[in-house]
């Protein structure tokens, strides 16, 4: 009797590309695949930067847990609705944006849309012409909102008159503020600009937002960290889907508006706004992520990420040790699915301060708590949603805990998206987004995911080692 | 060389008792396991009656088609709220309760107090004792909710200047009614009986009824039925939670209660009522789900079940082919958690109308939605959650096509419970439920899960075998 080779079957652990693996499972042999690459893509140049990070390490994990610390214990009320010349003290003849700064000429055509639509709505401007004037001399300033303890979603224009929320962070003492979300379709935010537009704006900031702002202020305060778990607890990922939120927030806020009263059926207008918009609580969940983020910046040696935001141009990060400063790369094209009528060819490149709610664990990361959203990422569904809050725990330092899915067995979201392990897995940050039309005038063509640029990453991670 | 006994490793199939099985697990014998247990718990009676109907099995087939089209094609509109001496024309000293008929000497302690404070609430006797004996002699007579097209949670208890909504089945063409949710604690439902729950009887027959009823008269109707499969991708399996049906339901319904105003305040009143009740909607989901069960009575032959409903003493079932008849057996003890203070020795045995939801393939049924809900049956989180549906669907002949659950990849929860299959299987309906102080006065001291007796069921079966 010949003696085989082996005394029992092959037993085999392939690494890499999974060619070897595949070719011994049509043989019938038992394999077990790791899907290794490289750290860093085999860059060795960003092999090399993650390296002398490495050297201490020590120190960026006591800093990162305190940042983690933070962002994590940040607790956000909701305490009013003032003019942005108010509660920002925002002057005449400027103009906020979302994402990180940009010049007018380098704009996309949806922002220049609303910039200019919203000179005409303040009344700097009869026309686009003349507003367009205004901007190019420099008479009217153009400034990021998270220059003013603003976020801004798509566009993410606001101009003095507008009402902001006022969300206070209660654990830290800082504020974060956002616009009352307009609805969807021909809304500013999205580049739309036509008479409706400024017509709807008028009302947000004459009736709905004073209510509002008297409403808010009776409350003492809306615990939004508390009714943003609910919510996450009632399918909302609070990017894509912010239906049990905003359903939350009018239960809450009802008994007070009541109380408030308003003029003549303002009550009934604001609840007729209300009913029927289901990314209401969207704004909501933004200036509560900000005001989470904020006093995470500074924490020096932290590698953990306290901003993500698009300006239709280019995509910005910032990191908690390296302050305010921004990274950035062009913006990526987001995958989705469209309005009737409209195509791929139809979209803007991802745009909106949205994202500081993928900042904070919510939005892609959180897409288990949102099998109903993971559409956008193809066949959807549980599975397609475990795997994208799965991806996004590989680049994250810690679990929320607060923010828990029953979905994963009350499992927190990932959170805390750190640099270092961005670049060492090339996976970058999911942000669930709607779609702007790329014309002006178009207003929402879609909604979908898109990925935060490599390129921002590896560009902070640069400036990490040069600062250290 | 031997030969070996066998020219591979022995697999085996395993039916029945799993010890054989686990023996040979043990030894690294393959072995797939059936957990086959013979009909009707391997009664032989129960066993020749199941046969007799299989005789005619494409009849029973067919009818409970039929009967299963018009259980999941209900259209519940809630279209008003009215006192019920106006909506069901309910005369003076009726009170409805709970649960098949019953006597006032067999009733539970609560539905007993419950029936005596309402006889004060409507002025019918100064006292307890004067009640009493004006129940005692029949001047007042008691009557199943159940009878008058109208369902009540736990005692049910309903008189005739008590408000109820009214809930129109347009598929259909009937109504169905329930009164407003008290809340939770000492409420009238649970038993309690002192002067807080009269004065919230009395707010909620002089403010908050008239105030929804002009609401919802303003409406048009609000559907349901979509509500309900919107709440149900929610988190809600609208027995035991109904956090988000009641949110949706006050966003929808906030701005015609602003339009029609009200007294000074009264709008401020009820949000505040409806802002703090989380389980507000089970009514309207009970009365919702009462809409779209009766019209499937009387259908020739069927033997989908029409009604699941305990009175606190006895637990009753209707089936379709057999119309108003009851089939009635012991009601059996809730298992759950219990509110501080409290424990199993003070707890009521299972009562309400509230399982017609289980009726219609949500509360028990539609656990797979709900994963929070499930850690009433011990450990709880996903696997338990999935696994209650999975149950359920076992007694069931089919699924909702309109109540999906997400978390089952959008499959619809089982819905149908055939009689056949419940004594077949020994498997019966799993109700969610709350749990009533076993004394007078206690009000809610828990909530947790209880099954439908089998009795009901092998008796329901030798009728439906007696009528062929």
């Amino acid at each position: 009797m010949s003696r085989p080779l082996l005394a029992s079957p092959p037993r085999v652990i392939s690494l890499g590309l999974d060619l070897f693996a595949r070719a011994l499972e049509t043989l019938d042999v038992s394999v077990v695949h790791l899907a290794w690459t490289p750290p860093a893509g085999g860059d060795a140049r960003l092999a090399d930067l993650l390296a002398r990070l490495d050297a201490r390490a020590d120190t960026i994990e006591r800093a990162n847990a305190e940042a983690l610390a933070r962002l994590t214990g940040g607790e956000p009320f909701l305490v009013d609705c003032r003019p942005a010349w108010e509660a920002l003290e925002l002057p005449e003849r400027t103009v906020l944006h979302a994402g990180p700064p940009i010049a007018w000429e380098r704009m996309c055509e949806p922002m220049q849309a609303a910039v200019l639509c919203a000179a005409r709505y303040e009344g700097w401007a009869a026309n686009d012409d003349a507003a367009r004037r205004l901007v190019e001399t420099g008479a009217v300033r153009l400034e990021p909102c998270h220059h003013w303890r603003t976020v801004g979603p798509m566009a993410g224009v606001v101009t003095r008159s507008m009402p902001v929320f006022v969300v206070e962070n209660r654990a830290r003492g800082n504020r974060a503020h956002a616009t009352i979300n307009e609805g969807l379709g021909k809304v500013l935010r999205y580049g739309a600009n036509d008479e409706t537009v400024v017509a709807r704006l008028r009302w947000l900031a004459t009736e709905a937002g004073p209510l509002l702002g008297a409403a808010l202020r009776r409350t003492g305060g809306i615990d939004l960290r508390a009714l943003m778990a609910q919510a996450l607890r009632m399918g909302d990922e609070m990017h894509q889907r912010n239906l049990a939120a905003s359903a939350l927030f009018v239960r809450a806020l009802m008994p007070h508006a009541a109380h408030v009263g308003g003029r003549h059926h303002a009550l009934a207008r604001l609840g007729e706004f209300l009913s029927g918009h289901d990314q209401f609580f969207l704004n909501l969940a933004m200036a509560a992520g900000k005001s989470m983020a904020d006093p995470v910046a500074g924490v020096a040696s932290s590698t953990l990420i306290t901003a993500l935001s698009r300006n239709g141009t280019e995509f910005g990060v910032r990191v908690s040790a390296l302050g305010d400063r921004w990274f950035t790369a062009p913006v990526e094209m987001p995958v989705g699915l469209y309005l009737p009528g409209f195509g791929p060819a139809d979209a803007n490149p991802d745009m909106g301060d949205s994202a500081i709610v993928e900042t904070i664990g919510l939005g892609g990361g959180a897409m288990a708590a949102s099998p109903a959203v993971a559409r956008f990422l193809g066949a959807g569904g549980v599975s397609e949603a475990l795997a994208a809050t799965a991806e996004m725990r590989e680049i994250c330092v810690g679990e929320h805990p607060i923010f828990r899915v029953p979905g994963l067995d009350e499992r927190g979201v990932p959170v805390g998206i750190d640099v270092r392990r961005v670049v060492e897995t090339s996976i970058t940050p999911l942000i669930n987004t709607g779609i702007a039309g790329r014309k002006a005038g178009t207003g929402q063509v879609g909604a979908g995911v898109a990925r935060a640029p490599l390129g921002c990453f590896t560009a902070a991670l640069e400036a990490l080692v040069a600062s250290a």
